[in-house]
């Protein structure tokens, strides 16, 4: 026989590093934004929404001489030569719209956003190319007090989505302290604040490391430098023992008490005036916290927080959730860091030229999802919707009658929509869709004016565990008039 | 004075064609599509949300020969030199899903999508290149029962939203019918079906524009074409006046009940097998409505409404807000279609080479909320957030408290976070944010123990209206005890 000469068929794919979200994964993720939005709100955030789509110009990802910036984003051309890119994050959008709505937003301007974004990096088990991030910002305000606000509205966001007390803690930080800490170690010149800037770089870095790396890991990074198990060599900070001990000294200045830690870096940071002004930040931002109720048990003050983000400015946070869960290889481990943020004052600058102080965080929605999962307070299998069964294919409108009845009752309801001539396939149907009651009508049942419905939740759990007695005493499948169909319906799903 | 060698800013603009959407912009849309999402879930419809990138071979715009795709879509071409794209609807995504997941969903499968899409076209005054849909569809019934459920489903979602009965029509017709009038009017011979195509391409487009062109708009492009006001020529079908009767016939085939007019339709599609069934399907359709209560007072059977869509194959529905609004030139007209659909056989063939019948909706969510808005259902000026103000700078922890408790009771509340030394700036800003009430508390105050409290509606009230009477017996600022904080916000917020 001839071959189909027809053309190739598109192949039914989303691109490497897409995905789609189907049922529960969009409704729970909807659920616990729709919670953070709340407490947002609450705290007098107002929403925003930019656009996907940004001038790779406002972004500000490239240099000008490049030719194609694909570098981390996705871009194109458009008809008039500008190229336009997604959006890669949640911040450069709010920074290009404080610029550009300066005039009219209020100031200072609290504002939350939630939605996707995209970055063309490499794809990876459990790394995506699209993935939602939910921000909440203050542009305009000086004040370490809308740091502290941030931190304690992200420990009631976290409390809300059903993360409780004692399973997570905010711990806060200054770039300003470690900048200090440079200075008394020697490789930060605060007359010229640009010399030393690559060992900086490589110091922040390390300390970033520490969980995963361990103090003698970071020790080698601050030094001549680190050979990694595959036999890469990092390159070092070249930093003398005596500096590297300063540094050390400063990740390891936790003490029991706020107060105590305080105490411990203003000891750290010497003669350093930005380092004692850090120092100063950090101990109103606990005082502020304390204030409102808001102890250690929620949020403290860690040294050992830096934030790899090098835009930071001041106080930085990170929010970790403090449980064991196990790894894909059993192993157990802290779930770790689920959000985080912190003080940036120059990006609005990029577009005015004025400094804008500005401070905020990013809760990684899909980390936050995982770990409620991992606490059972998510992902359980949702019931599914009544399904009425079609037995005569010419008596539509009497089921369609029925469906309406328990839709208008407001029950979640189907009529089975595919071919009705195979009865079990409109069970293994209604099986799929996880139906907890199957309504059925035959010839018979209409001419007694009656309907069968068949509880497909103990139908289940007869055929698993029932003895013959319970099996008989509740069964699970009953006949009732069709004018309590309704009522009989809701008394099976309340059961 | 030397000029400034700073290298130039980046502009603070959204690329040409987008926007940004603040506060109640957001909330308002979010509210009216959760309201929407509910409805659909007890419809039974499970949600989707694909990715926003699909490969260009998967949206199926592009001939492989065109170099740059980049007709009405946003795209670009990855690493490995495939074209990627922004989705420019819900529908393709759903057919790439349909075939991609085939043996794991539900058949029929139904889902709900709502989310921005991009189209790269000319933007223009209320035309925008990424703007929201929400769409339902039914994968995999072919029955028309299918099709009655989505027009009764999109009944109750306008409903709910906020329109109210008899400010809306759905309106029903079918493309079977149409064809079954063109095969009478000799522009369609079932034995070959490719014959005449083009002509019935312009009798479609032709009728889809009644309300614009009027009956004889219509009926000169059905003839020899038609001239416009600025000169330009469209050309026409060339039907002679006797298969233009026909045409018209068929538009103006509706009556005053929905059983006259079937009659009406299974006389003009004659001895016509397609226009036969796709009469036997309206009835079907209208019975099984009624058989639900849905009577003509939402849906009707509408010959006139053809969806200009080519990939339409059966029942095809339009709703329409039937009350009027004022144009932007004062003059008064019908608000129009919101919504549209119709039954499309043929999308998932694409990828697997298997038919699979489909149907579906999608809302027009700007137009929608435009409708809302237009009757004052939407639109409304929100409350905004108590304000704290800070009269003291050292005294920051004790407003940071006072806001705390707020929260905590539930009240939106904020503490002014700019440049404290200007009082009437923090006003200006509390105005600026519609604050209800102010809270104030100087040194004096604190050491009295108590706070003053500014009723900013009232305030703005008395300064517009009231008498002297009033503005005596309901001072716009009253003085309470600082422990009574929260209980005489919340008696002011309640007045």
């Amino acid at each position: 026989m001839a071959k189909d000469k027809s053309p190739r068929r598109p192949r039914a794919e989303t691109p490497k590093g897409f995905r789609d979200y189907f049922g529960a994964d969009v409704t729970e993720r909807k659920a616990m934004l729709d919670s953070i939005a709340e407490v947002y709100h609450r705290y007098g955030f107002d929403p925003l929404e930019t656009s996907a789509v940004e001038t790779v110009e406002a972004l500000g990802k490239f240099l000008p001489d490049v030719d194609r910036p694909n570098e981390g984003v996705f871009g194109w051309q458009d008809e008039d030569g500008d190229w336009l890119a997604l959006r890669y994050d949640l911040t450069a959008p709010l920074a290009r719209v404080a610029a550009q709505f300066r005039n009219d937003l209020p100031s200072p301007y609290r504002r939350y956003a939630m939605g996707p974004v995209w970055r063309n990096e490499k794809p990876g088990p459990g790394r995506f190319r699209q993935f939602y991030q939910c921000d909440a910002d203050t542009v305009g305000a000086a004040s370490v007090a809308a740091d502290a606000e941030i931190c304690a509205m992200l420990s009631d966001a976290l409390e809300v989505v059903g993360i409780p007390r004692g399973d997570y803690l905010v711990r806060v930080n200054n770039r300003k302290v470690l900048n200090g800490v440079m200075e008394v170690a020697g490789v930060l010149d605060p007359s010229d604040p640009s010399k030393f800037e690559a060992e900086r770089g490589i110091v922040l870095r390390a300390i970033d490391k520490l969980d995963r790396l361990g103090e003698a890991g970071v020790r080698a990074l601050l030094g001549a430098g680190r050979r990694d198990e595959s036999g890469d060599v990092t390159k070092g900070a070249g930093l003398s023992d005596e500096q590297a001990e300063v540094v050390m000294g400063f990740m390891a200045a936790k003490r029991g008490t706020g107060a105590e830690t305080v105490a411990r870096l203003r000891d750290l940071v010497g003669g350093s005036v930005l380092g004692g002004e850090g120092v100063q930040e950090l101990e109103t931002i606990a005082e502020l916290l304390d204030r409102q109720g808001y102890g250690p048990d929620r949020i403290e003050i860690d040294p050992s927080v830096v934030r790899g983000l090098g835009y930071y400015t001041g106080p930085v946070f990170e929010a970790e959730l403090t449980f064991e869960i196990l790894d894909e290889k059993g192993r157990k481990r802290q779930f770790g860091s689920v959000a985080g943020g912190g003080r940036y004052d120059d990006l609005v600058k990029r577009f005015t030229g004025q400094a804008v102080p500005a401070t905020g965080v990013s809760i990684g929605v899909d980390r936050l999802l995982a770990a409620l999962r991992a606490k059972g307070r998510a992902g359980q299998k949702s019931v599914g919707p009544v399904v009425v069964t079609v037995m005569d294919r010419d008596r539509m409108g009497d089921y369609m009658a029925m469906v309406g009845e328990l839709r208008s009752a407001g029950i979640r309801a189907e009529l089975y929509l595919g071919n009705p001539k195979n009865f079990g396939n409109q069970l293994k149907y209604a099986d799929n869709r996880h139906s907890p009651v199957a309504v059925i009508q035959g010839t018979d049942e209409a001419g007694r004016g009656v309907v069968v419905l068949k509880d497909l939740v103990l139908g289940a759990k007869v055929a698993e565990e029932a003895s013959l007695e319970e099996w008989k005493s509740r069964p699970a499948q009953v006949e009732v008039a069709r004018a309590d169909l309704v009522a009989a319906v809701k008394r099976m799903l309340d059961q």
